[in-house]
């Protein structure tokens, strides 16, 4: 009898696996819909895991901030799941500036320090608070904001988004880090050429 | 600092890229949610663009009218974004015969002359309009819709689609275009034999 | 004029097939939203079609019950679809016992006999009927949900799924068909040792 | 300590308790994503229950066949949960004439009888299949669809939604049971007035 | 027998007609999927048309350009349609400054002049193309991107959005046209004080 | 010039804000996609903030442990955001039972001490992993999973959840918190009578 309901178990089962889950096989073809799956046999307790954001990140740097990410492909487990995380650390004076996260809403939640954090919303509208260690704030989909040290010590923060690619535009970077010539520039963000010269050279763009 | 800003970019960015877009890739394997994607780098500003609705269809046919598609995969661009476009022309007297797209809902912008348009809805009502230049229409998912040059001069109207692969399904070719036996349509259509052997001749139906 | 006509049917509707189904390949990499598709030109009628829920089930086992699925891989034309089916065999005295499906909702049709089910809401609130032939039942996405035959007969039911991979996890497998240590089993469960070992004994988990 | 416990289990347990289900309010407003929902406090097991695809539809009518629905808001159980379900009879000669569900893919299970079923592709390829009692068939969402009773005997099928408003376009009602006009009906479907008018006669249609 | 026909029509379509379409009442709650429907007999033709897209708009202004919106609510039909539409006004030497589009990808026709438009991933790379009448564009999710006048003559576009309600984020409107304060901006975008103050004088800012 | 610019922003952006965000309002109906929006007039920057997981939950009770949620409706920002979070106390000994979130998968991050934590596939293959401060892990959607203290201090993880509404069936409040009678409990799981006796004592579940 005991064989019958094995052999019950294996049929209901195994059919039905590529709904659990889907670890991203970074050999595979993508979709939109994320990368290909590994093969179930081969995935392991471990693979669910990710140790990534145990150590801070580097903060020794222009933002004085890090934004280290738990997304896929770094981190394939979550591809098909609808969510990922992320670490953020500022130092003292540290500044994650106005970015968005295309295809995906954020909740941030303060680990250590004081965080102020806001948003823009399509009406123009800014919305901003001053996080204390366990506050959460939610950002919406697709909207600016941005995260600054509000106090003289370290913060962190852990967020996750409602996305395994929440995808990350940072504006200053689409305006100042690459090679869109500055005459394009001044058109579509009416800064003075002086200013993107200015942050171009800061932030390595050309044009 | 600058090197370190700029591989908190790359890292930063690199992951996500995926969730921007997927250039579909003709020559991998299609899920339910499109395409393959092709390597983000071998992709270029001239993939998000499509020439061919800037020509004419060729509208000396039957139903003095055509319509050119910019869906996916002959604009592979579009795979895995949820929108596409098509551009339908209308010959003076022309007609899009009654049809439905089975996966997406329509938005239409006359740009010449004038044409009429409807659907009718699961409770059978007919909605119909009569469309000038500059005029939007849309039309829900799924319901049978038609449009028909309401002047005297070619019309052109650009449609565009909630899906990358709207589908299209022409009720007379499903009809009187493909092998489906004569007994087997007067069941499920009532129409005559006689009328229905006679729009298979008309359309290259056999059986 | 007619080849026209057919060079525009054939225009219009080749990019748009993928959008109509997508049967699944089990040779071909898998995504999150399901297999890849077979060529279309591969695709005949007799893929659509399923004939393995027109034979009872066996349940001459532990349980007196079987579970005979058309889910995807073994259906492969569901895939894409956000549908599937089962057939549930029932013999006198059979149960099926507590269990979910992570990703889909079920509607249940009892086709032979009296079954009685019932599920048990977020809010720990029990929905229990008694069928009897002919009557429907649904039962809420990922919800804990249990069928037993409420006759002296067998009872026979036909599910349906929201999606082509409804996945199932069934409590008692969970608890004592595999190899979680009873130690391990005992602190989630709140469940006696000797209990747990009991069962073990008859479902064939170890630890 | 029990009552620490009990406390926890509500405060965990009520908060999520939209997520379960929502069966629809008829009296609430819709929205796109269906019916409001009615309060859980008055929501009780019978809700979950449908028992009106036990009654054999009548046949007694011109194509001899009967499609009694189990969708919202009839069985308002399902409103939110992305399935319902119908009871097809066909009468000897009965047909289920082309059709669409706008919205919702299909499975079909027959449980008396044989039935011939297809559906038409995009491509305009018709998939078409002889049913026996225990077959299982699915039609992909949006294509034209038919059922023909095969047999000589009354014949029976349950079929099953992947959406709680499948919605359900019958062509012969487009064409001719409503009161568009035999002129523009002409210009849309390429069918003769006589024709038209003929059927216009036997459906009710007008115009 | 008619009548029963008529019977049978009336039963199968009033339940599913929530699944057609959805026109928003301005009068009743939102929810997130969209506002909520106005009842099916208060529905007319002229509540699918739009008009509002036929009249240039305004250039007469600092960016030389207009947009022109027919989103939900302003065209209620497309709520719950996934899709919406708009019309954009480019006189010579104006721009439609960098953007976003926080909830949709958007496609552009281009029916009048020359127009240079473009993306930036979130990889920042830039894509760019110089685009003539007839020529279509697509701008994936959530990215900035911009629109200028390329020739020198008047430039007209229809863009089409996967959402009705796609949002509409510029970014000079977050920086310069509210009331964050300066301190505040300076830190989140590396701007130049300087900089800031002078566009918020020409774009309505304070603080 | 200056007014005109702002009457664009005004007609570009009012008509989309309902995209951005939709606070929950306990006071109006709800749908499948949630509860009814706040009219945004109304809505601060203090609603985005939930400051409920600053404070360590309660373990004073049988399971030493406590899970703080910040969930739609107690946190209404989350509405339609597809995202929400919660807080895990986990005292020595404390162990989270076996539950399911039936609509949500889960992302988990250690804050203090040591969480052994798994889930367990449809395919009834174990995932365990012992975590240490820093470490993620990430449970699919809808799978039986665990969290236990793994060691001699108190122990505390942030988690995050795909929906705003992630609802929460815990495996022992199901078979031993509610009124469900003895006996079909030990059908529907094979426990012993006095098993599920003795836990109904301790649970207060009664029948």
């Amino acid at each position: 009898m005991l064989s019958l309901l094995l052999l019950l178990s294996i049929s209901l089962t195994s059919p039905s696996s590529a709904a659990d889950f889907c670890v991203g096989d970074p050999t595979g073809p993508t979709s939109p819909a994320g990368s290909s799956c590994r093969k179930e046999s081969t995935v392991a307790s471990s693979d669910f895991v990710f140790s990534g954001l145990s150590v801070p990140g580097n903060t020794d740097n222009i933002i004085k901030a890090a934004v280290t990410p738990a997304f896929e492909p770094l981190f394939p487990a979550v591809n098909g799941l609808g969510i990922s995380a992320a670490r953020l650390d500022l130092a003292p004076g540290g500044v994650i500036p106005l970015h968005t996260h295309p295809a995906a809403s954020e909740i941030l939640f303060v680990t250590r320090g004081r965080i102020r954090a806001g948003f823009i919303s399509s009406a123009n509208t800014p919305y901003d608070a001053t996080l204390k260690k366990g506050d959460v704030m939610v950002f919406p989909q697709g909207l600016l904001h941005y995260q600054v040290n509000a106090g003289g010590v370290p913060a962190v923060a852990i967020v996750s988004f409602s996305s395994p690619s929440p995808g990350l535009q940072i504006t200053d970077f689409v305006l100042f880090a690459n090679n869109i010539s500055t005459a394009l520039l001044q058109k579509v963000s009416f800064l003075d050429a002086a200013q993107i010269k200015k942050l171009k050279g800061v932030l390595g763009g050309t044009g």
